[in-house]
Parts: structure tokens; C-alpha cells; sequence
């Protein structure tokens, strides 16, 4: 392990979010709030660490996987556990645990709160729950690649551990230029965004609120009952941007290099598209008698499947009132996820047409064991080691949800509490269903299951991997 | 594919499930009841029908992996519906879908029963229920291997396609050998729990059904509480057996032909007791204070973590009403099974060992690139083929899950019901938790709803690649 980049990097993670935290500082200053101080000491120690460890370049450049994993997560516990600061200091949030999986639940764009009534917040900090699940959305390292220039070789290292999705595209062969594309359409789409809701009529702090919470499909609201309270036609301008960060974001980076047949040919997107109308369909049926109008039912199914699909987590209705039906495909898509390079959490949809794939080829080979073909994806032959990493993906996933799910039964809440609660956080979608409905809080679990749904969290967000490593000790062998 | 063998062997399988019927029969002689003659005329015509499919011994000898699959879920689908007509010809389960659910539940050694009492039947139809799961435990296509010889070449296909586990290891060179070792020591285990139960004081009767019951590890009952009615020491009799039951054959083979250090160093088995053990001590320190004391908990505890484990099903008691915690340990255990090559159903201990190996190989190569080992079981390597196909059965049983679970969901139970209703259905259990719980039973479903889970039992009990190529059209290509 080259301790000495690592901490370098960590130092640049530090100075950045210092500067994040000028946001929410900024809000306070606007709206008068004197709790904007805590933002500002909290960013100037950051800052003065991220000096410190910073300080030095170092000469040591090697850089593998390893050492991309290990920033990576070290990185996200580092910004969770400064991110809470402000909460636990102002005594808005006075429990650290409770702060940090506020936080966290902020950062990994999952929207899962432990507040009971979030309208008690300061601006600033609601401005602050919802910015940071604009930073998260597309990754903070991410961020940081695209304006500075890293330590050499490190850029693809750390962009794969940071971004979703089972195999990353370079969309151009430079890395450092991929981050900066990425982040111009994450921009550029969030832009529109609000000058949509801005043209709706909705204010401009909660506008940009809702805003940050779509872009990074994370789903903090600024009202308990999240979307309920929004005029049809934001609601609608909602559903159809929660659907359209869920997309692989090289589809539009093909689009504005007008290679638009190729787009429109790229499978994972394809699937996406089917699974979300089919979906919003299936609901339609199943809750039209529930909602009392096909005009109702359709808005409020397209919002819903958009919501958890992308795992975003907004509603505007209490979904848990509908029929087991329409919520087991509600739970369906909440595991389906958004397309891989996208700021959509869950399984994603390429790891399942990946796995798909590999499945029909078994099981061909099962009738003729001698005719093998190769499984291809966008024209594409997908690799056996893709395959295999796919495969083991769901394997550690299930582990992992098993886990959670036995741990978190210890605090004694009915079986649909407890295994939505695991889907919730380590999906990154924010509501389950039962006790952690739409219209419910996580504040009603132990400390122990926080902070085992607090790294659930961080789990889902990082894909698993990087943050297994942080935990096997031959990880930090010096070899 | 090669019809002519296939018929062949389907007409042996319709003879042999004629002598079964002999054995109901025979109980309603001796009990001096009527719908005995429903038996006696079910296997005329089955014997008729089978001596015409097989009259003549086909020329063709080709059987490969194909028509292994194909016969064995044939022949699945045939017995369950000709073993179904006793029910519905004496009208006492009357409707055809819950006749097939039934028997296709005694067969698949389930044990959930579409019943709300049970004691309303006559012996002989409790004992046919009972007998089928001793039928289904080791497989109705080895028993026939073991005793007739088959054709040329097929049986090392047969038996892999009826077996349980990931990888069916041949005892003895010759496979049908291995099928009379196999029935032989099944044969033996079953005489000695007989004797155990009847120095217990069982009734013949009871005991005969209740010993079909768990060596098959099917879970039928004579009277609704299931085994709460039986004494503390017939229930350790019962849980030691179903312990017994769970376990990978080939370790009896090895104790018999003394090679007890070879069996002891089996991992498969080493895992069971483990796996086993630990949830035993999680129940009771979670259930004692409900139980109320020490010696309840741990015999209650122990029954049914062996219960569910094996994939039995018997209940001593309603844990139904125990916490959380305890009943996730159930469910977990549901899932995970009993080992390869034994009665038991789930997804086997073995798979979640290959899986896991798997998984600590992918790790590792993810930090040392270079350094790739081998994965070995038993001193063996795991050939990557196993891996994948492990791999592949995790997807494709989820995948049949979650479908399984949207179609049961209209019917608008709740979640935690859809759910355990899957589980105990896929993994071959009988009963699970909510509407499905140890003292309900599957009669609140609706017809589609029954068929879908029928189809899951046997899914379940054959593995789900057999079954799932009989829906495959490049199977049906003669080619």
C-alpha cells in the first residue's frame, strides 16, 4: 500500500469539502441563521487538514487498484464523519450516530432520514442534507479529478471504485477528461432542471433543494411529505428528471456528439426504458381502484416506479396504502436500480442483462455442450471475468442484505420493517415500507442497526468492493 | 431428442408408481376403508399405461444430459398427477389444482398442505401423503435404477438430473451401484427411526407417517398441531432424525466402509453441523424469555432450526409468535437447506460453501492481480464450471423468486406471506411465517396463485435446471 498517495489524496478530499460546505454557509448568510458559523469552522479545520496532509507531493507514484479502492472509501467515511460536524455541534442533530446517518444517507444519495420532522431544520442544514446528495450523486473524487490534476496514473483507478456500474466506460481515452464530461452534463442537466421548476413557480430554495435531491436520485425533502404538497405539473417535471439522471449518462454524451443511432442502440438504456414502462404499467393496473382515476393513478405510478427505480425515494403519495401487488413491484424496481453510470443506486440494470446473458448461455450449453457462443453486450463480447464479477456481485450482495437483515431484526419490528429497511439504505432509496413507509422516519431503530444501515449505505453507494477491501488485512500488506 | 427412451423410461416410472400405490392400499384393507379401491384402480391403469410405453425396449441407446433433464421432469410432472387422482375421485380433496398442490407437496417432500384439517382424512390418504415424501426424498427414477436396469447409458444423466446438489459425486464407479447404496442406506436409517419411535410408544401408524415424514424430510402430519402433540422424547427422536436426514449420504458411505477420517474431513458436512449448531444457540438466547424456560427453549429451538434446516417442516410449536430476530434465523436457515445428496431441500450448504470460495478468490485477485489460486473442496479443486453454474443457480433462483413473488403478491396478502409462501414452496419446506405459518394452511390462495407455487415445489425438489429446460424450444430440436 503507498500510504503516502493515499493521504495526499485524502488531504484534496478535505480542501474540498471545505469548499462544498461554503453552500449551505452561504444560505445561512442569505436567510440570516446563525448556525451557518458551525459550516464555516467546521470548512476552515477541514481545510487546514487537507493543507496538512497535502502538504507535500509525493515522489512514490505507483497507483493500482488497490490503492483507488482504499481512497475511495476512506475518503467517503472521512467526508461522512466531517459532514456530520455541523449537525452535532448546532444540536439540530445532538447524536452523532444519528448525525452521521443523516449525513451519510445525504452523501450515498440515499435520502433516508432519522428526522421526524425535517421542517425544524435551518435552512442551512436542509440546504446542506440536499447539496450533499448533488456531491454525491456523480462522487466527490470524481469532482475533484475533473478540476486538478491528480497524482499520475491514479485518475482510472479512482474513477472505477468511485462510479456505478459494473464495467466503467472511458468515454474518452483521457480519464481526467471523462470527469470533466461527466460533470459538465451532471451540470448541465441540473441547470435545466431547475430553470423547469423555476418556470413551475416553485421558490427558489426548495426549487433548488428538490433540484440537488433529483440530480443526485437522492430524495431528501424539505417538507415531511416530501412531493405531496407540489403543484401536478412538479410533480411531473420531477418524475421525468428522476428518470432522466437514472439514465447511463454516456447515452447523452453520445447524444451531443451527435452519435445518436449509437445511443439509441445502447441496450442497458433500452432495458431501463422497458423495465420502467412496464413497471409503471403493471401499477397502473393494480392501483387505479385505490387512487379513484386513471389521470391520478398514472401520475402518481409513473412518479412512484420513477422514485424508487431510480432510487431516488420522493413520493407524493402514502404508496403504502396500495395493494401487495403494486408494492411488490415497487420492491421490485427498488433492487432493479438506474443504468450503471448513472447517479442512480441499486443492483443496476446492466449487472442484470449481464447476468441475464451469461444464464441463456448455460443454459444452452446444458442442451449442447458443444456449441459455446459468445454472450455480447452493445456489440460488445462481454468478458468471463465480467461475467464472473457480475455473479459474485449478487452473491456478496445477498450476503451483505442477510446480514443487515439479522442484525437489524434484533431491534424486534415486523419482517416487511425490517427487510424494506435493508433494501432502503443499501439500495440507497430512502423509504421501504411498514415502519420506514414514505410517511415514517429511521429514528425508530437502536443505535446498532443505525450504524449497520449507516454502512449499508456506504455499501450501496461504493458498489461493494471498495469498501470489502478497506476490511481484509491482506489489503494493507506492504507487498 | 431421443423420444423412444424417453417413453420407455416413463412407462417404468408409471409401473413403479403403481407398486407405491400398493402401499396405501394395503392400509385401507387393513382399516377396512372404501377409498382404498380408488388406489387399487389408479394403479391398474398406471401399470396398463406403463407396460404400453414400455413394451418395447428402444434400438436407439443415445441418452445424453438432454434426456436426462427431459425424463426426470417428465416424470415428475406424471407422477403428480396420476398420484393425484385418489384425492379426487374419493372426494375427499375434491378439486384437481389442490390435489395436484398436495401431492406435488408430498412428492417434492414441501409438507405444505392445502388441508385446514387434516384428521378429516382417512388413513389411507394420510399414509399415501406420508409415503410420498419418502418416494420423493431419495427420487422415484433412482429407487427404479437401483433395482431394474435401465438403458444403456443413461444413468449417470438420471440420477445427476434427480439428485440434489451441485455436484452429485458417483459413490462407486458404477452409478447403479451408487443408487442401491444410496436407497440402502436410506432404507436403514428409516428402519432404525421406526424402531426409535416405536420404543417410544408411537402407534404404528403415526409412526410409519411421521418416519416417511422425515426421512424425506417432507413434513406431512397426521393431525394439525403437527409433532406439538408427541412426547419431549419422540420430538428429539424426530429432531435427531431430521438432523440425520440433512446430511450428505456420501458420509454414511464413507462411516460403512470405514473411512470415518475421510467423512469427519467431509466440508460440506463440517459446515451443516456448524451452521446448524450456531443458529440453535442464536434461537434460544433470543426465544428463552418467550419460551419461558431452558429446557423448552433449547428442545423447541433445536426442533425447529432442524425442521426448517432440513427443509422438514414439522412444528412442535406456533413460532409464529416468536421475536424477530429468532424467526430471521428461521428464515435464513429456510433459505440455506441441508447438504448436496441428502433428503433435504433449499439451496444446499454446499452451494453457499462453493459460492463463498468463490467470492474470497475474486477478493483476493482484486488486490493481487497477479496471484491467482486454486479453490479447492474436499481436497479437490473446484473446476471453474462448478463456480459458474453455482453462480448461475443463485440467479436463476432469484430470478424464479421474485417472479413466483409478484404473481402470489395479487392476491393481496401481505408481504411478509408472499414472501415466506415462495420460500416455503421453492425450498421444499411446507410451512413459513404469516397466513403460511406453522398452524395455517395454503388454502387462502387463489388457483393461479396454487399452481404457481406447485410449479416452485417442483422446481425446488429437482434443482431448477430440469425443469426449466422442458419450457426451452432448442430442447424440443432434433438435432
Amino acid at each position: 500500500m503507498n500510504n503516502k498517495i493515499v493521504l495526499y489524496i485524502l488531504g484534496k478530499v478535505m480542501m474540498f469539502l471545505a469548499l462544498f460546505m461554503l453552500v449551505p454557509f452561504l444560505v445561512a448568510v442569505i436567510y440570516g441563521e446563525k448556525a451557518g458559523v458551525y459550516f464555516l469552522l467546521t470548512a476552515i479545520a477541514s481545510l487546514m487538514i487537507g493543507f496538512a496532509l497535502s502538504w507535500k507531493k509525493p515522489k512514490d507514484k505507483r497507483f493500482y487498484a488497490r490503492e483507488g479502492f482504499v481512497v475511495v472509501s476512506l475518503s467517503w467515511i472521512m467526508i461522512s464523519i466531517v459532514g456530520a460536524i455541523p449537525f452535532v455541534v448546532s444540536g439540530e442533530i445532538p447524536n452523532m450516530v444519528d448525525a452521521v446517518f443523516e449525513i451519510v444517507s445525504g452523501f450515498t444519495t440515499t435520502g433516508a432520514s432519522i428526522l421526524t420532522r425535517v421542517e425544524d431544520l435551518s435552512k442551512c442544514m436542509l440546504m446542506w442534507r440536499s447539496f450533499s446528495h448533488w456531491i454525491g450523486g456523480m462522487g466527490v473524487i470524481v469532482f475533484i479529478m475533473a478540476i486538478i490534476p491528480m497524482a499520475g496514473g491514479s485518475n482510472m483507478h479512482l474513477l472505477r471504485a468511485e462510479s456505478s456500474g459494473s464495467n466503467v466506460g472511458k468515454l474518452v481515452p483521457k480519464m481526467k477528461q471523462t470527469a470533466i464530461i461527466l460533470y459538465g452534463i451532471y451540470m448541465a442537466l441540473t441547470v435545466i432542471m431547475f430553470i423547469a421548476l423555476h418556470i413551475s413557480g416553485m421558490p427558489v430554495f426548495e426549487n433548488l433543494c428538490h433540484t440537488f435531491g433529483t440530480a443526485g436520485t437522492g430524495g431528501f425533502g424539505v417538507v415531511s411529505d416530501s412531493i405531496g404538497s407540489c403543484t401536478n405539473a412538479q410533480q411531473w417535471i420531477i418524475t421525468i428528471f428522476m428518470f432522466i439522471f437514472g439514465v447511463n449518462f454516456s447515452f447523452y454524451y453520445l447524444i451531443i456528439f451527435r452519435k445518436i443511432g449509437q445511443a439509441l442502440k445502447m441496450e442497458e438504456v433500452r432495458w431501463y426504458f422497458v423495465a420502467y414502462i412496464s413497471a409503471v404499467i403493471l401499477v397502473v393496473w393494480n392501483v387505479v381502484e385505490v387512487v379513484g382515476n386513471m389521470g391520478d393513478a398514472i401520475r402518481h405510478s409513473a412518479f412512484q416506479v420513477a422514485s424508487l427505480m431510480t432510487t431516488t425515494g420522493y413520493s407524493t403519495i402514502d404508496y403504502e396504502v396500495w395493494p401487495s401487488f403494486a408494492k411488490g413491484i415497487l420492491l421490485l424496481v427498488m433492487f432493479v436500480g438506474g443504468c450503471a453510470g448513472s447517479t442512480a443506486g441499486g443492483i443496476k440494470i446492466s449487472r442484470f442483462v449481464i447476468g441475464f446473458k451469461a444464464l441463456a448461455k448455460e443454459v444452452k450449453k446444458l442442451i449442447h455442450p458443444q456449441r459455446v457462443k459468445i454472450t455480447k453486450m452493445d456489440g460488445k463480447a462481454i468478458s468471463d471475468d465480467t461475467t464472473r464479477m457480475v455473479s459474485i456481485y449478487f452473491l456478496v450482495y445477498i450476503a451483505i442484505y442477510v446480514f443487515s437483515f439479522i442484525i437489524v431484526s434484533i431491534d424486534n419490528f415486523d419482517f416487511e420493517t425490517n427487510f424494506t429497511a435493508v433494501a432502503a439504505t443499501l439500495n440507497n432509496i430512502g423509504p421501504g415500507f411498514g415502519e420506514v413507509g414514505p410517511t415514517d422516519c429511521f429514528n425508530i431503530f437502536s443505535p446498532i442497526s443505525k450504524i449497520v444501515l449507516t454502512i449499508d449505505m456506504l455499501i450501496g453507494r461504493l458498489e461493494i468492493f471498495p469498501m470489502l477491501l478497506l476490511f481484509m488485512p491482506s489489503t494493507w500488506k506492504n507487498k
